[in-house]
């Protein structure tokens, strides 16, 4: 195998490809990348869960394969000057790296034994674009469980009907749901990917309006970006019905700066510790001010926001993270904050657009 | 104790005192800061190797004093609302902090038991400015010895002659040596401040011309720099005298572009692992080119550098982080590196100024 290619797309492509490089794994083989060159030129990383391919222009003098150590060969080509990179393998899996003045002589690794990129019939169809993606990734993933005990809540649920895109997660004490519209009315989707995998995913979506095609079978899901494809496992299982959990009826509901709100609970917060981690904070509306306080062992602290009250005056408990979190992934200026009762669940959504909603469940007192 | 004072000049004086607040130690007054409302506000931290202090503007209300946990404090007045901020002590030590539509109350620490801020007399003096003391201490802490067993070199020498300030640190493996001059001729001084404490100071000195008065007498050294004072306990014990060991004569030198130079030896290293990490680069010498090589268990790699050489062809081995290290603090475009013998000391010179030198030993073959 001999073949040019540019230092930029090369160090691109390895740092793509490298979020599904395992970090610890029994299989050696799987620590590097596999490098094809055939009509282009081929990088591919698959930690069995993940796998990612990214396609990239080449000069290609002599077709062949081979894996690198991912590691070494990202931190090599990084490291060289900013030019055309020329790489030949001999028949001894010897990996000759040069690039101007110098030159690298490192041990490659056969191609065999490496898992094949997984293959998806390109029926089930869904077309969107990146930054939508990425950004319901990022409204919904901090909300995934860690329980391992109930694996479907590690994921989260992607679904398509009806002409709406929708992202659940939920980890028993809250819930956050991203919904987006798509074109095509008719296409239908339904599936669980991993939190993690789908963390990795929203690394490599750029945050244009590049087109994202996403095909799915049983077991896997494609997400094709043109030069980078990226396949992952999906979980088994069904998903709880989510719609029927979320209130329709709200006692007291107020619109609230949300930069304000948030700063609030974080300031209130500090007063808890972390040995105390799931201690709450109390919030009381009255008379048209929203109080949060909290009283811990190391002090209290209070803080006042004037804001119109509708409904009933409420006193709740709240672990302050649940809000906080839930917050920072909202980019309107105002938020609406519905409150069921001082037992049942908390909605907020972005007024902005309807797009974002996100439960939480209060502490008893 | 009651005052008002501005967010960031208070979080400002926080910052800066709070690096001399131990993060362990059995006397838990000194997690605190020791806070003082006289004339103006006096913000002081102490781990009994570095005390700071800092004075700044405030509306004093009523006179007194209270410890304070520094990182509670820091964090609380960190997230205040930006505007004015009140504290408010009563006589058992509660201490209430209100800033616009927040309050906080915490408990504080009577301030007896906390430590005096160090007093030196200001006898023997030395002006000169911050960034100027910054940047010494920056091109020679690097190179402080960390072993205890020879407690003087855990410590950078300052001396100051013949109108010549001086720093020198050293670790029996290389020897970083900045000097500058200073208006004062007939300044004197001659001491070992702790390269820890003088890490912490070079964080609170500006980039500024700034003046800088420094005071010592036998056991402490107090950096003046007006609303701030940092005071550092003088490490005991006789320096070497590092002007002999600085070789005269040299068998070959080179003039040679800092950065590439600098990058070809970080390119070179990338095949010496983590277990390997005392094994040399080789360095050759000869017909107006510089070769560096490092062949290990992972490959070989090379780079050419095409160099005017004055003097003999040689060869020579390095570890290659004490060469990078002292690269990387060097702002000038051009290095002379100059070469005694293949066994005998190496010296790094900056071109511009002639103000810092660097010598390293080589690696046995």
């Amino acid at each position: 195998m001999i073949f040019n290619c540019g230092k930029e797309e090369l160090v691109n492509a390895i740092s793509t490809v490298q979020k599904a490089v395992p970090s610890k794994t029994p299989m050696q083989i799987l620590e590097g990348i596999l490098i094809k060159a055939d009509e282009n030129l081929k990088l591919t990383a698959n930690d069995l869960e993940l796998a990612i391919e990214c396609s990239i222009n080449a000069e290609i003098k002599e077709k062949g394969d081979i894996v690198i150590d991912a590691k070494l060969f990202g931190e090599i080509i990084r490291k060289m000057p900013d030019s055309i990179i020329h790489i030949e393998v001999d028949q001894e899996n010897n990996v000759k790296i040069e690039c101007k003045n110098s030159r690298f002589q490192i041990k490659g690794i056969s191609s065999e034994g490496f898992p094949d990129f997984p293959s998806i019939e390109r029926n089930n169809q869904l077309k969107t674009s990146q930054c939508i993606v990425r950004d319901m990734i990022r409204q919904t993933i901090f909300a995934v469980s860690e329980d391992e005990n109930r694996p479907v809540l590690t994921g989260v649920l992607v679904e398509c009907r009806n002409g709406t895109l929708t992202f659940v997660s939920c980890d028993s004490y809250r819930l956050a749901l991203r919904k987006h519209p798509v074109e095509d009315s008719e296409a239908q989707m339904k599936v669980i990917i991993p939190g993690k995998n789908l963390n990795e995913i929203s690394k490599i979506l750029n945050s244009t309006e590049d087109e994202l095609n996403v095909y799915t079978n049983q077991n896997l899901i494609l997400f094709d970006m043109g030069d980078t494809k990226v396949v992952s496992r999906l979980l088994e299982g069904e998903y709880f019905r989510y719609e029927n959990v979320i209130p329709e009826e709200y006692e007291t509901t107020i619109r609230i700066n949300k930069k304000e709100l948030q700063e609030s609970i974080e300031r209130v917060s500090l007063l808890i510790s972390n040995e105390e981690a799931r201690y709450p904070i109390n919030m009381l509306l009255k008379m048209d001010i929203l109080t949060i306080t909290t009283n811990t062992q190391i002090g209290n602290a209070k803080v006042e926001l004037p804001t119109e009250i509708n409904g009933n005056d409420m006193e709740i408990r709240f672990n302050p993270r649940y809000f906080i979190e839930a917050l920072k992934v909202i980019e309107d200026e105002e938020v609406e904050v519905l409150f069921s009762s001082d037992v049942g669940p908390c909605i907020i959504k972005s007024i902005d657009k309807e797009s974002f909603i996100y439960m939480l469940l209060p502490l008893r007192k």
